[in-house]
This record gives structure tokens, C-alpha cells and sequence, in this order.
């Protein structure tokens, strides 16, 4: 039966293959059949000695689990742990359970241990992480070698990113991996256990700092700071998901990541200045919060220095390198802020802001703190929330569970996670970040001659695009008609629609124009991200070049169009960094 | 008398002169002392002689009108006409009526024909329009040298704008020429008559022709076209008032100009669709409208095509050539559209659009119109007026009368004149100008290829900025401290409030924040524009050049900047044309 399995397996795949021909940017066009075959033979050999095993109920419950899979093998080790109290892992395979099919039996393997085979440590894993070394991946506690496959995956070269390391992050998100054929073909390349001391050693806290309570993150996030935490995902996932995947979001941390406890969650309400000043402060609890009228938006969330490490080649700026993906899109769900804030009798007024504080404290026991204007955040179309839902899931904790204000079409720095208080005033906030921080300059201010009293705090953020797909130095083979495919988002502030994304190749000769995936919501809402595609066409006599440099930019529904350049946009924070986007790639 | 009067004349105006030095762009610093002294012998001389005549009542009745001078002077050739039924100009000096001060007397001078002075007509006036011809200039029906006096000119050398033609359009703007020390100045230097004809051969009109009743325009703007009647403001000027002067703000008109009698005016209000459709037709007569709460708002109005001229260096568009002033600023006053639709029951719907009706009609009858969304045209901070004031006058006939939609922030465009119907529709204006004009494009799409149906109706104007000061190709000298000072405006659509102009004299390597002249308003409904100044240093390196090259770059509240360049901007419509403003000037 397996070796029939296997066999329409390596049909699906091949048939998969075909469909996802334009997804692959660096496939290896030598199909190495013959190996493939061989490969399968052995395959087999194994699996029938696999099959003879089975899996227990517990392993079930965590390797089922499609999210996370680090730290559901983490959960694994340790429930190992609690039970045995000894450090050998043994084998936990026991007779299937009666009901379990093909299937479900199939998606136990890699949270089983294999006695049939070696353990591996992390180190000797992380070794093998680019064709010439061999490229292993480790997918719950399974080690598989994934040499001879890796030209055929119908991802293409997307398996290199995970080379050397685990594959649990890239499965969550790709659901396509959950079929039996493709889990019959990951174990039929297993060659091995994970040392449990490997993922172990991930979850080692060090007790009493103030950063020993932070999250388990996504392995896929790339760190531009570990403390506080500040991590993008890897551009060309980020661009395939019109919804960002909550775990692949960029994380912003200020400070250390508090603590919450959704019994005990109150958030505050002070009104201090206007028609409704002077009542008693009002205290929201989750559970109220949840039974206020329920509202959603599609909202991106831009970090102020996404595209920062653009800007610093022009000349050095402070602040985390982050590249194009310090933002990400998500439906937002919640009370909205505007329905709070009449409940409570506050009026319009144009001088007045609303202040929020978070639970992330400073060194000096202060909140992190920012600040919107009362008019944004009373208008109905302004759609503020007070979300305790992120793509239809609670918050997690990077990104503010229980509570995040979501103020679309505004810097993600106003977009107050574990928010704690609400303040009506006549002033905006006082904190570092509203005052001292997430502001404009000249190019030509300096740390010598800024003063941050004379620029505004950003709110709404300019129209800005990145091409997510090539990636800078990829090697792109343009198809049959002689054309290559750009992917990418653009997004503006303040609820302005994405109108046009042009693209070029040729320096702006020629551009052409990107078809858009939005929402359709109306202009001065439209809060949510486009993602675009583009056809770009190559003269004969760029096709004889090395390579080129492609250009994105997009032109929002005030018409406002991205700078050309970083050198005239420059400011000594590196925020607001939306020149054009422009990746150089090689031509095969 | 008249001896201390000139004395003291001279001697103010050299304050004067000081006080103003900064306006001062080619001033030249020649001070004709000598010359100045024996001048104003010859102008006691002739003061003399012409004091001893007065002025009569009609005379003073259109002399003293401040605005429109030539079209006053028309006036009082029409008037001489229907009394006289003779064609010879006679003079109508009679003796100064009782309790007429010498202010007042002066006043009338400008009208008055001095018999003692020969006529000229007005092609001999345009001979004299350079210094090397001798700088003639008319005032009323006066004729004057000015030659001598020009290169001390206390507004420096705006004076040579009006060389061989009429100062009156300039004097009703610049109204620190109404005194006596200068009008006693001017007639000093008046050398004669100016010949009915050269005046009267404006007015001729070709009756039953649609463009017979067009309005009498300042001499000052300068057309675009001719008919319809599009024209700007010279540039100069434009940037010297926060609230543009009516008679200066620039005219765009499609078609003709309608005669609207304000007894007879009717606005009709129709709700095709929405929870309020199904009533009857409604409408409000200007008593009515006044009758409604009165809102005023200052906006800046811009054409599409501002800048167009800009634009078409690049590759040629299909459009009028405008320069950079086709924009103006004013102060309107009317009633606002939320109330007036809410009184009608008109519900939030962000599927409807408001569509206006002008009362100007193209040749098959169909009247000029436009549309908005509903929700722009409901929101209070939308500002959305039907004004029947522009700069607390009525609003004149090319700007509208007897009622405007002003649209704040949206494009020129949608800002409706002679408006006579509202609509709210499930769709957009089907009007030409809504559907195949004023939209952009990606630079290459062309007249083969270009579907209007892709792109979005301009509503909300992107950020953009002119130099008004100098002029290209101006002469400048840099001040004892080595700045030259530059002024322009700024201005961003959707209520987006300037946040900083930047100027740069060397390509961007250093840049300049300029002072900025703005309304306190909140951003979002900061719908004025800015006007700015700057000092701009220049090296010693830069003040050995012949001349350099000024960049004017605006941020606005969203962070969006001008793009850098109009090459990769490009529209074949030539609209929205907000690249840098850069201009070359030559230096002393």
C-alpha cells in the first residue's frame, strides 16, 4: 500500500509542480528521476518498518497542533520530562488508536521519536544548510535530509530558507504541506530524531530580568533587535499573504513584553479636558469591552522606520535596521473607540487628543505612551478599535493581547499594544515617542541642530510600496514571451486607496502598470494594504544584460506618488523612508 | 505747498524704500539722487499749473473707484460719450468742490484730462515699455514717464510688469499707492492723455455671440486662453497675499460665462437614491440659501492643470499652458452643503455620490458638471459651502455668481460654479469632466492606449509647491550677509496641512527650512494653503557663478513630499504636476 501511496505521491507532485511553475524562481531544471526513484525505493523500505509502529494520543495533541511547531515540540519534550523525570528520550510509539486514518496517523510521524534512527543535536543539524553541505530540515522532532528533493520542491527555493533548521513556521502558513502525500514524502527523507537539548535550550529563561516572561516567537521573524524584541518576516512570504499571518506580522517592541491576565485586564478611562472633563474615571473590563457593538477593519500597520536600512546608505540615520517588512495586514476586530468615548458624553472638539498608555513599562516604571486627535479617533470613519481580535484570533502577545487600539491609516507607533488607559486631554502625550520620536526633518538637520518641538508628531503615514518578489540579487529568468513577474504591496496612510503601482525596468523609460489586489472599501477607509503583480516586459537587448534594476512605485487616491529617491527625503531617525523601491536582479 | 509736499514725499518714500528693502529683488542701487532733485522741480512746475485746475463730481464719481481702473476709465468714456454725443475728449477739470481735501483731490487727478498735455494712443503708450524705450505707464486716463523714477521704485522692479500699459489693475491690489505723497508722485511724472479709443476698443462686443456677455477681467491675469476664459496671475503678485485678491485669483472656465440675476436664482436639490430618495424636487433661492447658517472656510483652489507648462517640457500634453498660478486662496462664506442635505433627510452612505449642475452650458446644451462623494459632502470637517462670498464680497461673475460649490481640498474642478443643481445619485457625475478629464495616468500610457474608465476621478489634490520670488531667470543679488530670500506657496489637498518647505541652491545638497505664513486650524480640515519665505544661503563658490538653479520641495501632513522630477510623473493629460518647482536665476 505505501509503495502505491508513494507512487501517487510523486504523480501529485509532479502535477503540483506544473501548476506552481510560476512561483518557482530558482528551480533546478535537472529532474533527477532516476535518484528520485531510487530515493523512493528506500522510502519505502523505511516507511514499512515506520508503519509497523504507531502513535500515542498525547503526541497527537501537540504535533496536531498547526501552528507553532517549535514550541509544540517544546510542549512535547516537556510533558516527556514530567512524566519520566529522566533525560534519554524513549520511544513514545504505541498502537494507533482504534479510528485514526491514513491522515491523521500521517500527521503524528514527526512528533514521533524514530528508534530505527540516530539522534541529532541542533549544531550538527544547522551544518547542513546549503546544497553543498547537504540540506537538512527538521520538521517537530523529525530530522529529515532533503538534498536530492530540494530542486523539485514546488515552492522552489523557498525550502532554502529553511536549510539547517525547522520547517514547523513555514507549514503553519503553508496549509498545502497538510495532505498525506506531501507528509508520506517528508518522512520517507527522514533521517533522524532531534536531540531534545535542541529545542530545550530555546526555552531557557533568565529568571527575575525583565525580559524573562517574553513570548516564544516565530523562527521565520528576522530579529532586528532581540530586547526589546523587533522582528520582520522574510519578504516573499510577506507579500503572498493578503492577510498577514498573525505570527509572521512584524513584531515592535519599545520595551519588555508585560504580563496580562485576561480576568484581570481593566482598562481605564479618564476624561481631562472638554464639554465631558471632570467625571469619575471609568473602568472597562475585558468581558465589557467584548460586549460593546463588534467591529472590524482591514488595516496595515506600519512601522514609522520600515525601509530604514534603504535610507541609511545614503547617510548613516539612528534607529533599528529594519527593512521593507516592518508592516504587515490584518483584520482587526473590536469595540470601536468612538462608540466608548460618546458613551462617556465626549463631544467633538478640535483641540482636544486622546491619550493612550500601555502595560509596557520603562526602566522608570513609565508606560509607553502615544497619542491620536480627538477627531480621528470620533469619526466614524476613522474606524479606531479597541481590537481584541487579530485576523479572527485573540491578539497574541507580541501585538497587544488583551487589548490593542488600532488607529488605521496611522503610524504603528499610535497603535498602543496592551493598552491600559485612556486619557481625553488638551495636549497630545508626553511620552518619548510622541515628543522625541516618529518625526520628520530636513535633510539637512542634524543631531547638533534638531529640535523636536518643531516637527509633528507622524499620524498618517505617506504613500509608500515595496517589491516583495524577486528579491534584491535574485536571479530571474524572464518566460516565454520574455517578460518577469514583480510582486509586492503598497499601501498610504489616512485611508487613502492604492490608485496606481508602476513598475519599470529600464530607469523610467517604460513603466507598466501592476494589477492590484485590494479591499473593496470605500476611499478615505481604504485602511487596508494592495498587493500587486506585474508583468514586466524585457527588450531583447535587456535580455542580453547581467542584470537590472527594477523599480516600484505607487500613486495613492490623492495622487500623491512615492519620492524617486532617498537622498532628498533623508532624516537623522531614518522614519518615513517611501522613496521608490528599487532591486537589482540578475538575469539567467 | 506742493514744493513740501513733493519734499516730503521724496523723503518717505526713501523710508519707505529702506523699510521695504527686503522686497527689493533687481533694485537698482543707483540712487538717482541729481536726478531725483531736478525732477521733482519740473513736477512742482507742472503741479503748479495743474492746480490750478479741479476736478469735477462724475469725474471723482469713477476716479475714486479702487478697483478695476480701466474698466472705471471705460466707464467714463461712456459716460463723456452719452453726454457729449462727440467724440473729442474735452476736458472736465472744473473747480474743486467745497470740503474736497487735498487726499481726495488728488484721488480724482487720474481721471481727470489735462488740457494742458498732449493725447496718446495706446500703441504709442506699449512703445515705451523698457528702460532703453523710456518706461511709459497709464493711470485712468493719465499718461506717465516713469523712466527715471523706476529704478527707484520702492517695490523694486514689479513696476517694469506694468511698462507700456495700466498701473490700475496693480494699485487696486497694492493699496499703500492710495495716499496723497503718491499720487502727488505719479502726477509729477505725467506726460499726457490717454486716447478713448485705446480704452474703448476693449468693451466692443460681439452681441449674439455665446461669449458677448463675458465679464470684464482685471488686465493683470494673464490668459491661458481666450475662450473660454482661462487665465493667472502674474506669479509675483500671486504670492504676495494670504487671501488671493478676487480680481487676481485665476479663471478657469469650460464654457461660456451664464448671466445669472440673482431674483430669478433657484438651486434644485434632487435624492435620486439613498434613504431619503422618492421626494420631490426642492428648491432654495439665494434669500433662502443666505437664510441658512452662514460657515465660512479659507481654501485654496487649484486647477488640475496647475503647472501644466512644467510638465509639457518633457514630452507635450493636451491642455492650457498654465503656469504655477492656477491656484489662489480665498475666504468663503455660504451655507453648508451637510446642513442643507441633512434638512432634506439625507442618511451616512458610502455607495452615493453628490453631483453638481452648473449654469453654463456647451453647445448641445449640457450644463458643466461634477461630483463628490456623499461622505465628503456630509462630514462637517468636510467643509463642504455654497458660498455666496469669496473674501467677504459677493462673488464675482467669473468665479461663480451668484453661488459656488466650494469642495475644500478636492481639485478646482469639482468645485462647481453658477451651481443650479444638486443631485445625490448611486453613481458619479456622468459629465465629461468627471469621466474622460482631470484623472492621471502611469507616464506611459498614451492617447492609443489610454481607457479613463482605470483611473479615479481626481478628488483630494496631492502636496505641492511654487517659488513665486524670484521669477525664472530673475536677477538676484545676494544680501551683505551672502542669503538671497525666496518666497512661494504651499499647499496639499484633502485638508492635509503644509508641515515644511525646503529650499536648496546646489541640487539638494543642503537644504533650507523655510518660514511658513498659515491659518491655526487642525490638520484635516487645514484646507488654506501656506505662503513661505526662506533665506537661502549661498558659498562663496556659489556667489562666483553666473547663476544656480533654486528647488522648492512641501511636506504635508501625512509626510508626503513633492516628487522629485516630472519625467516619471508624466501624464499625457498633463495634471497634477507637483514635482519640485525649480528655478534658474542669474546672479549679481
Amino acid at each position: 500500500m505505501r509503495w502505491r501511496l508513494l507512487a501517487q505521491a510523486a504523480n501529485r507532485q509532479l502535477l503540483w509542480q506544473q501548476q506552481h511553475q510560476q512561483q518557482q524562481q530558482r528551480c533546478c531544471r535537472r529532474l533527477l528521476m532516476t535518484t528520485g526513484a531510487q530515493q523512493q525505493q528506500q522510502q519505502q523500505e523505511q516507511h514499512d518498518e515506520h508503519n509497523d509502529n504507531s502513535n500515542n494520543l498525547k503526541a497527537a495533541k501537540y504535533g496536531m497542533a498547526t501552528f507553532g511547531g517549535i514550541a509544540a515540540g517544546v510542549l512535547l519534550f516537556k510533558k516527556l520530562d514530567n512524566q519520566q523525570q529522566q533525560p534519554k528520550i524513549e520511544s513514545q510509539l504505541t498502537p494507533s488508536p482504534a479510528g485514526l486514518d491514513d491522515e491523521a496517523a500521517a500527521r503524528l510521524w514527526h512528533s514521533t521519536v524514530r528508534q530505527d534512527l540516530p539522534t541529532y543535536s541542533l549544531d550538527e543539524v544547522q551544518k547542513h544548510n546549503a546544497p553543498e553541505q547537504g540540506i537538512w530540515i527538521t520538521y517537530g522532532l523529525g530530522v529529515y535530509d532533503v538534498t536530492e528533493f530540494a530542486p523539485n520542491h514546488p515552492g522552489g527555493d523557498k525550502i532554502l530558507m529553511a536549510a539547517g533548521s525547522a520547517i514547523d513556521s513555514f507549514w503553519a502558513i503553508y496549509q498545502q504541506h497538510n495532505t498525506l502525500e506531501v507528509l508520506e514524502l517528508l518522512e520517507g527523507f527522514r533521517i533522524g530524531n532531534l536531540h531534545k537539548d535542541a529545542v530545550a535550550a530555546n526555552v531557557e529563561e533568565e529568571l527575575g530580568s525583565p525580559w524573562a516572561q517574553e513570548p516564544k516567537r516565530n523562527a521565520l521573524l528576522k530579529p532586528a533587535s532581540e530586547r526589546p524584541f523587533n522582528a520582520e518576516p522574510p519578504l516573499a512570504l510577506l507579500g503572498e499573504h493578503f492577510y498577514t499571518p498573525n505570527e509572521l506580522f512584524y513584531v515592535r517592541n519599545h520595551l519588555p513584553v508585560p504580563v496580562m491576565q485576561a480576568e484581570q485586564y481593566e482598562l481605564e478611562l479618564d476624561v481631562e479636558a472638554g464639554a465631558a472633563a471632570g467625571q469619575p474615571t471609568r473602568t472597562l473590563t475585558l468581558a465589557e469591552l467584548k460586549a460593546l457593538p463588534k467591529h472590524s477593519v482591514t488595516a496595515a500597520i506600519m512601522c514609522g522606520g520600515n525601509r530604514r536600512s534603504e535610507m541609511t546608505r545614503v547617510k548613516p540615520v539612528k534607529g533599528l535596521s529594519w527593512g521593507p517588512g516592518a508592516v504587515g495586514n490584518a483584520k482587526w476586530s473590536g469595540a470601536r473607540l468612538c462608540d466608548v468615548l460618546q458613551a462617556m458624553g465626549v463631544q467633538p472638539n478640535e483641540d482636544l487628543h486622546v491619550l493612550f498608555e500601555g502595560a509596557d513599562l520603562d526602566p522608570t516604571s513609565h508606560p509607553y505612551g502615544a497619542s491620536i486627535p480627538l477627531s480621528k479617533a470620533l469619526d466614524p470613519r476613522g474606524d479606531v478599535v479597541l481590537a481584541y481580535e487579530m485576523n479572527e484570533e485573540p491578539l497574541n502577545r507580541d501585538h497587544g493581547y488583551p487589548i490593542r487600539v488600532i488607529v488605521p491609516g496611522s503610524v504603528g507607533a499610535r497603535n498602543v499594544k496592551w493598552l491600559t488607559r485612556i486619557i481625553v486631554a488638551d495636549h497630545e502625550s508626553d511620552s518619548h515617542w510622541q515628543q522625541n520620536d516618529y518625526k520628520g526633518f530636513s535633510p539637512s538637520t542634524d543631531w547638533d541642530t534638531v529640535d523636536f518641538k518643531k516637527a509633528q508628531a507622524i499620524q498618517a503615514m505617506p504613500v509608500t510600496s515595496a517589491i516583495c518578489t524577486p528579491l534584491p540579487n535574485e536571479r530571474v529568468k524572464p518566460d516565454s514571451e520574455g517578460f518577469i513577474t514583480v510582486r509586492g504591496y503598497a499601501w498610504s496612510g489616512g485611508g487613502r486607496r492604492i490608485e496606481r503601482v508602476d513598475l519599470t525596468s529600464d530607469g523610467g523609460k517604460s513603466w507598466h502598470v501592476a494589477q492590484l489586489e485590494q479591499e473593496t472599501v470605500p476611499d478615505g477607509r481604504h485602511y487596508g494594504w494592495s498587493l500587486w503583480t506585474a508583468r514586466v516586459p524585457l527588450s531583447a537587448e535587456q535580455r542580453k544584460q547581467e542584470g537590472l534594476e527594477i523599480w516600484a512605485k505607487a500613486v495613492d487616491s490623492a495622487y500623491n506618488v512615492q519620492p524617486e529617491a532617498f537622498e532628498h527625503i533623508w532624516n537623522l531617525r531614518g522614519v518615513l523612508a517611501n522613496a521608490y523601491h528599487k532591486v537589482p536582479v540578475k538575469l539567467s
